[in-house]
């Protein structure tokens, strides 16, 4: 399956998380095979748990899966930038690849407010790529402006 | 209660953590009443999933049990500095304290590798305290040789 796919695939999920009233942020993880072993989406406010995040729900769903805390040769597709505590799981992980479609200047953690995933300090670090998909930033602003 | 019944709590909780083969450390969740509302310990390996480390599992109960992702005025007492996903995770919550027993120089980013709980540019900052309680560093140090 082409990457392009895979963020579609987020993208989807994402709009699960609106329903819900959650902003719409969604996550897959897909093995070195090409299989995709875990989905999830924000289910923060759905679940009342600040750690229920789409990037967390995908990553405990894939080491379940594999039965292995270890994720060392996957990517995370994820329709928005990793936060703090997000960037800090997947350097948990060993993964190999972020790829994020928006920057959040707010709270990433990849590359707008700090290059985490890229600090030699740690014990890992994981590849990234930003390319943006125009169909996240709608979703969240149509989100937020709804909500505001 | 005082402050160090509160870390010799926390202590309890981590030695739970040793016996299944996890890094001793433990966790435990105080609100401003000074009822323990969330009590976790490292369970990585047991269950196989990165992201069970002792905070996280104690900002999850704690949530549960008040039925909200906010821990305003809560403090939280960890036998070790909190690593990057764990103080991500403390941020979400905009807990109001931390106070842990032991600073960790590979992964800590409340004092040791950042300052992360201060960083401006998040829409909360929390207070810490570190205060050395050497039997967390022995549970550490005899874990670690035990198992080198």
């Amino acid at each position: 399956m082409k990457k392009q796919n895979y963020m579609e695939i987020a993208l989807k999920l994402a709009k699960k998380a609106a329903i819900n009233g959650d902003v719409p942020i969604g996550a897959i993880i897909v093995d070195e095979n090409d299989n995709i072993i875990g989905r999830g989406f924000n289910k923060k406010e759905k679940d009342k748990d600040p750690t229920q995040h789409a990037e967390i729900i995908a990553i405990k769903k894939a080491c379940k899966k594999i039965n292995n805390w270890r994720l060392l040769n996957c990517t995370i597709y994820t329709t928005l930038e990793p936060c703090l505590m997000c960037v800090g799981a997947l350097l948990q992980t060993r993964i190999k690849h972020i790829v994020f479609a928006l920057k959040d200047s707010k709270f990433g953690c990849v590359e707008s407010l700090y290059n985490l995933t890229l600090d030699k300090r740690f014990n890992h670090r994981s590849e990234y790529t930003y390319s943006l998909n125009l169909d996240s930033k709608e979703m969240l602003q149509s989100f937020f402006w709804r909500n505001s």
